[in-house]
């Protein structure tokens, strides 16, 4: 789907220019034109973006292309920028996907190009319906507004991430099982991702806030470096939940260690009771002591009295020495 | 709560202007103000910054939302500072809470926008009123101030998570538990939390140490100097902290192991002392060895005394086998 | 196997040429050459390659012996780039090997120099018989064509390790063997590798798109550019890969210790359950119960009765504390 | 204590100067004065530092409050120096402390403050006492001297804490206990306190080589280049040191589950040989088998003849399967 | 002892000048004069280098001292330069030791001083006994020779350790001791060691091929420059060596635990399937059930069969749960 929306200083927003009128809009310098191809056939968009707005041919084929880190190319007259937006997976949890955002500025356009719907663009493109506002301040400006909102859409994802974080950890003090491993291990991927995609959008803005563009206005400058003060903190967020993943997986193996004290400790106080008490009672099971035999002393009732006492005793004895050694709790 | 404080030299300290009153005193640039906002509604405090100080509507939206990283922005006339002062939460154990304040700094003034009650606001307000002096040396002073409060409020906080610490290692020593382990694990939040914030907060001072300000006269920069020393110091033992815990965590497991070496030591000596003496006593308990069968030279005495010197030999020779092992400790 | 290339605009290509004929190629500024040594006697080359071309000794002897990083060398009038194509051996998997390529780049000719088959070079060698146009661009723009297929061998290398290592993860949750451990340290050894030549590889293509060469044409850096991106992909892609393997060893021995866990609890209810019983058995099974004696009472009918009881009574009192102890799931 | 000492060429030392006398020796700029404050009051020192040297009041505040880290303030016509000697306490093996000592250095004048006795000062004040050469070269050839003496003591410190290490290892290897896992720790803070010391105190080496700074002659500048390259040395070491430790402790998680594994192996391969024997006797102990029952054939000398058979090769077989799954070594 | 060697264009080689001959080899611009100092007495050496030469006491006391990182110091006519060859202790696998070799280099000498016999230095000094050309070029080439031999020796050194963790490796996965582990410490003590001298010779180099020094010639730059980039690919390896040592402690402890799983999941299989076994014995074993109470019915033929049925289905019903927990591998 391909549309389109002409705004001049005075006049009313004309949306879904045919194509045959891209070239006219673009020759007047005071007006904004935005062009949006979403999931667009790539053998349609090449003769628009070569022909009509004249981009080099490898821009184009990062765009048409998806799976690019975000970057920034200066061609001079217009910059190519890769952006991704971010959303979370609602069935998997923790599972990340990212959509990639390409953008073309010029002095009077944007070009923005992308596979799948992305909100970002379509809250953009519904505020400037709603307040012109937006496109009396240039191609510049309503790239502010686009970043701002991609931008806008990591926190969310960010703020779940934390929280599965925090789930996690709770499941894995309260009842650790494997899928509470499996679950850390997509949490440590989806930051892996995050991670991968923050640091090169940080260096995008970065490079919006700071360096000297020719489509760029330097009063917009600011407006960029706002923008860049929200990524990195969500660069430093995003580190944190990288460190809080490993230090959860380091956890479950204290936990499990933790509980398998646990339960030898009980093993082994059992077998450190009973078995005594058992050879104890084979000792007298032998055949030696059957009343017939000239050892029938052994069988007689003081010899009764004295090994009932010896199988009170012993556990007595054994429990004591248990705890002493610290083993029972 | 909008309270606001002006000093002329010479004259006495004025308190709680009226919002009118603002502007005259901005005029005048002998005297310097100082307005706090603290938990305002920002629709409230939105004209007034707007209107009456003309800071820029995005360094105002800075201010009013919340969760932003330290950071210093120079917008000319006016520098926009973002700082975080910390406490610790008393009810839970190293749980960190970190407050924001805003800080707008110009020529003779200084405006500071926080959500709750700051104890460093608070000492340099109280400061002021007993001694004019620190109000004589302008609004870089002033900042100054406030900066060296801010981070003088870290050090406690730091102290305590290290000696949490410290008690935390000596628990894993004695007595691991599970809680041992979930303290650990909020004090590893705790020093991630803290190295995120006195990172940018470091940065912001080493700008104003170093950098060339309109409001920040050059002799003042020794003294952010000085504060950015404590924290380049605070940043250091922060690092030292993460390392601490992430030790912590590995000698847990370790300990827990050796308990559970310890407990499977003993489990396994009284097994190895018992088992084949539990055989002896069944091998003599088969029905073979009733005196009433042919086999009653079996369960004669000579065989008992034989069979008695088994039962006390074996139970040695583990002992001895053991020991040699070097598991009886 | 010596091959080479002619090409003058305007002209057929000429291949094989004798090599006297190399000498008058190079005069000709107009036409562009290209010398492919493949698995040759370092003994033939070097005399064409000093004598006819007039490289540098230690360049030479730097392209015949293999094993070098990759790196990019300015002579001046030529520069020297050795690249790494990679591959995977098929019946290890895993198993990474790298294939050097040098290249030698003057203004009007290129050399190539690798010990096997290298297919990157096939394919370029294939494509420019097809079509002239990647020659009229001159040496600069085929160097371009080569690091861009030597880096496209990349992209399935990577992906079937990230494959490997998804797969290696799923055993690991699924079914744990010291052969998954074994494909674990493979795919280390694998990343470690990878990582070892992508770096400097994109050390030298962004040298190639942001340097001054006398060899390199302005317009052409765009082009080195859109590789040296794609390997920046790549290099953050390795460093994720790095992070996984890590975290999948990890989590080998918390999956190891969790099933050594649910042993242990078995064993455990096992004994708990059946140790007292056997010591009941036992006690009852002593000589002093046989009937015949005094004791005779406690082998009657209620005795019975009561001892069955208990020994009915003893599992489930274990199963009920077993159960609220949370071992039985 | 202060004690102070004053040279100048051609004449003899004086001592212990009064504090009125140290005014006009600073006005001799062909003079040397070195006053040393140990251990005193602040009270008493800060008149003397800020109305006879003329220090800054932050300077002299840095200096009376300890616990900074090295640093190096350049106040134009002095510097200000804190440095960190360390000691490591006899008492608790692999204990750190460290000693601050802060240093003024001006034209014609050192003044050091410390609050306990420092070796490295001691050092070189029986030094310059036994040879002048040292003081003829001005105050920057005795800011040398201390420097030197301050990192020299850090070396035996490192020795120790390497030794230390070796130590641990091998009873990691030996006999590894709980005490070694606490020296371990021990040694891990030790290190950590060293590289926070070591690596702010190459940088202040660094400054004093490389900066321009009034009060250190360029020439003195290889001096101070000789103590830095010592300590890039110490910090290497101690970048290694924390290495090992950090190896040390998975070494000692390794050694404890190798031992765990023999432990367990013993008491499976009890357990695996006298379960069954002990389930055959009972079998034969159950009262079918008394010889005055129907199944007294079951108890007659042919089956006693099998059953004994049975208890012997039961082990043996048992024995063979364990030996062919490579427990027994 | 203390070997020279003089050469002058066109003229013969002089070896074993006598000391009071250096001075006028110095003074003729146009020779090379190379004095190799092995093993001497520091005090013997100290006059020459002082007097004749006329270095400064710093580096000499730099040279005389062995045990410093490499470096390089430029002081205007001279350069001085420590450089690290390296050796694998035959005895001790995996054990390394360096040998400090102290260069100083003018425009026409080379002096070089070592404290054990050098390989490095023994074949420079062959081959330039074989081939004068290598002094034609004055002393930056016979630099260039020796830091090339002596870095030429570390290649065997790295290829070593690899195999050794190789080795370590194999052993692990096949039968992992605790020697191995011994091993792997080894080697990371190694990897380290190596780490530490590798980097800054990698500096030294690299400052050799960039830097501007009065005795290098621009020309000769090219060579350090090869030097160095093998230098970085030997960086690089000992950084995967390390990562591979690192990964091996942690595969070590997930076999062990392997292997303890495995010893587990046999002990609980016996213990499940006896312990029931012996507890039916038990029961029958009870006096309750001698043929001569009212009780015999319970130990007639019927109950007898009913009895053996249970003790046969009972292992069988066991095995069957067991294998379909996955234990029965």
């Amino acid at each position: 789907m391909i549309r389109s929306l002409y705004y001049q200083d005075g006049q009313e927003i004309h949306t879904q220019l045919a194509i045959e009128d891209f070239k006219p809009a673009l020759e007047n310098t005071e007006g904004l034109l935005w062009v949006d191809f979403e999931a667009t056939d790539p053998q349609d968009d090449e003769p628009i973006m070569l022909d009509i707005f004249g981009f080099h041919p490898l821009a184009i084929d990062d765009a048409l292309q998806e799976s690019h880190v975000p970057k920034l190319d200066d061609w001079g007259n217009y910059l190519y920028i890769v952006l991704h937006s971010v959303v979370v997976d609602k069935n998997i949890d923790g599972q990340l996907d990212t959509l990639e955002l390409d953008i073309f500025v010029g002095k009077n356009y944007i070009v923005t190009h992308h596979d799948q719907s992305i909100s970002a663009i379509e809250r953009v493109w519904d505020l400037i319906h709603r307040d012109y506002r937006h496109l009396k301040n240039g191609a510049d400006h309503l790239l502010y507004r686009l970043t701002d909102e991609v931008v806008a859409s990591y926190m969310p994802v960010v703020e779940t991430i934390d929280e599965e974080i925090d789930r996690a950890e709770d499941e894995v003090f309260d009842r650790p099982t494997p899928e509470t491993l499996e679950k850390i291990f997509t949490l440590k991927r989806a930051t892996l991702h995050l991670r991968r995609i923050v640091g090169p959008q940080r260096e995008v803005l970065n490079k919006l806030a700071r360096d000297d563009y020719a489509v760029i206005d330097v009063r917009a400058r600011i407006y960029f470096r706002d923008v860049y003060d929200h990524l990195v903190r969500m660069h430093d967020i995003t580190e944190s939940l990288r460190d809080l993943v490993a230090g959860s997986l380091d956890t479950y193996l204290s936990v499990i260690n933790n509980h398998m004290n646990d339960i030898m400790r009980t093993l082994t106080i059992i077998t450190t009771l009973f078995m005594p008490l058992t050879f104890i009672t084979g000792f007298f099971g032998m055949n030696f002591f059957t009343p017939t035999t000239p050892l029938g002393i052994w069988t007689g009732l003081p010899a009764y009295i004295v090994t009932l006492g010896i199988l009170i005793l012993t556990p007595v004895a054994m429990f004591l020495w248990i705890r002493r050694r610290g083993w029972w709790k």
